[in-house]
């Protein structure tokens, strides 16, 4: 039996995963539930699953769940609650699908408690992927990605060196302005940009598929968690979304690991690594698919995207600043506070005006995370 | 340093081994070479290659190579000579790339002096694939497929359990007459079956893959190889033959080999297994592909794969009926004796007549083989 805490549990991810463990009775038994403030869901949770204890990161919802449940479970708080709860001794497994840069520090903390990671949090790669692999090898564990698209890379892996890789190829399904006019992205609304044509998923990381941010972040991700070079990482759009990715070997044999777009496929190989088991979440049908197509991403139209590719060639703290950035501008095109083609030029000039620090430290990190995040804030057209 | 002895060298499978071996030089020793009986080009073989031995199947060719030589090389013919070869110790992998029911024997022989066996000769598995399997356990040897299709599946087993393997879905091109109506099949010539759309190979297996029947075989290898019920083997047209094959594993993923239709591919990782090194013969350019087709398989236009289905399910003698009769047929449809659409017919004649057997010796096999080649070229429209 494998005790596992899911931090973000009221999320997709986490809500994803809960459905896969309850499938397993068995061999999984949630310990601890982490939530940013939906105590409502996370009561739900909490019924179904009856886990040792909660973390509830909002003082005051915690404070208020606290009183509601009586003392009938433990209940934390607070970021010191989520460290607390990822370094106990009943937790095996910590499936980390927090948002955004707030995952960094208790992906830090599981790792060096030996913990199985099982990472949905990518901007704890990008942000730190030096820091992390590095903890990562000198405490020896597992951290396996539950992206689908470093989950795929991943499978295929299995059984195969690292030094065999030609390059990976990250399969992009194009995001909902695939077939728009780069002049028409001005004036797409917050609903439009919604829209993801594949996959259901939360607001952020929605609107990072429509600026293709998410495959420039996961780019930094897969240079980290393979250990290539940005040059031997390239990006395809397929529209299908049906390859979640690709590694192309020295030989030029290529392996794809292929499925339907539901992330509980990941979630449960994560979980369940190095083994398989038995689920239903649906199977490809090739006949009825009938094609697969491939194009070359518009790095002119995304602009996020060759960013990105500028920022992860030249690393340092630079990735922190496009993620922080990235971050802030994402929230406030959520508020419609700007507009879609604002979130690559408020980037642009949270990087330009970046000094950076290479091989940084995690005090750095944090350090230039939250200066950008001030920077962006007081720009003209968000403040 | 590895040696190898080439079964089948002036073939198109042995042609792109000796140009995979010579990329190799440190690696690879090419210690015997065997042909049936085109000694022009194994002279020029020879030559190259400076291998201890040679064997042609053709007495009479091998005697008058044998004087050309004049004792600066050994010189063996026949079966005997196959067979003795293989056994030997200054051979350590086995590429058997022979055309048709001649692979049996030697492949047992190699099996049985514990050589490795890189298999190109699907007609092996398909008619004794019981006794093979048998005697691939008995003996604890490597049998690594160079066909596309089996060698994909093998690399996307790779660090998997086969226990795991939901099902296999064997891709193929569809062949010259993947568009053309049933009705005009009856006319087509040989020139047109011998145009494969993707794949170089030898004339046999050419028209195999225009009837289908190919593909019929490799569902009754991939049965023995990978040891899966016929009914988890499927067949999907894909008519750019970049996907070589997949596998569906138990939890919905997939994982599928890829690469340019290149059979060097294959033949050196069978060769290198399980390493792999580096090699340029082609890469997939997936923008330039700009997409891949798939369709379900016409069972009534290509009858020999539907055939080919009942007979696997079935087992006992009945594939080895399926494919004696079928390279009878094929040799007949090549000699322009009969039309292609006989092809079907003449081997479902043979099937109707035959008495099955099973689990069939290695004699009921060869017994079974040598009367269904009787009986196809007794039939009024060959003889």
């Amino acid at each position: 039996m494998k005790n596992i805490a899911i931090l973000g549990s009221t999320g997709s991810i986490g809500r994803n995963a809960i459905e896969v463990i309850r499938n397993f009775p068995d061999r999984f038994k949630v310990t601890y539930l982490a939530v940013n403030k939906n105590i409502e869901l996370l009561f739900e949770q909490v019924k179904l699953l009856r886990p040792r204890g909660v973390v509830i990161f909002d003082k005051e919802k915690a404070r208020e769940f606290s009183n509601f449940v009586n003392g009938e479970i433990e209940v934390l708080s607070g970021e010191e609650g989520l460290l607390e709860v990822v370094s106990r001794d009943d937790v095996d497994v910590v499936l980390n699908s927090l948002v955004g840069f707030s995952g960094l520090k208790p992906t830090i903390k599981a790792i060096e408690s030996g913990k199985r990671i099982a990472l949905a949090n990518k901007e704890t790669l990008v942000v730190a992927g030096e820091i992390i692999t590095k903890l990562i090898k000198e405490n020896n564990v597992e951290l396996i990605p539950v992206d689908s698209e470093h989950n795929a890379i991943f499978q295929c892996l299995v059984g195969e060196n690292v030094s065999d890789i030609n390059r990976i190829i990250l399969t992009a399904s194009g995001g909902p302005f695939l077939y728009r006019d780069k002049v028409d992205l001005e004036n797409v609304t917050v609903e439009e940009a919604l829209k993801h044509p594949n996959w259901k998923m939360g607001n952020k990381i929605t609107i990072d598929s429509a600026t293709l941010m998410n495959k420039g972040l996961e780019v930094i991700e897969a240079h980290w968690l393979f250990g290539l070079s940005v040059d031997k990482i390239k990006v395809v759009i397929h529209p299908q979304s049906v390859i979640h990715s690709m590694v192309e070997f020295v030989d030029g044999s290529i392996k794809a690991q292929l499925g339907v777009p539901d992330m509980k496929i990941p979630i449960q190989y994560a979980l369940t690594y190095p083994e398989r088991t038995y689920a239903d979440y649906g199977r490809v049908d090739f006949v009825k698919l009938g094609q697969m197509t491939f194009l070359e991403p518009d790095l002119d139209k995304f602009e996020c995207l060759r960013i990105a590719y500028e920022v992860a060639s030249i690393g340092g703290t630079y990735p922190t600043v496009l993620n922080a950035a990235n971050e802030v501008a994402v929230e406030a095109f959520l508020n419609k506070k700007i507009k879609f083609t604002k979130i690559p030029d408020i980037i642009k000039r949270a990087i330009d005006a970046h000094k950076p620090k290479f091989n940084p430290e995690l005090e750095d990190i944090l350090r230039v995370d939250s200066e950008t995040r001030k920077f962006v804030k007081n720009l003209e057209e968000i403040s």
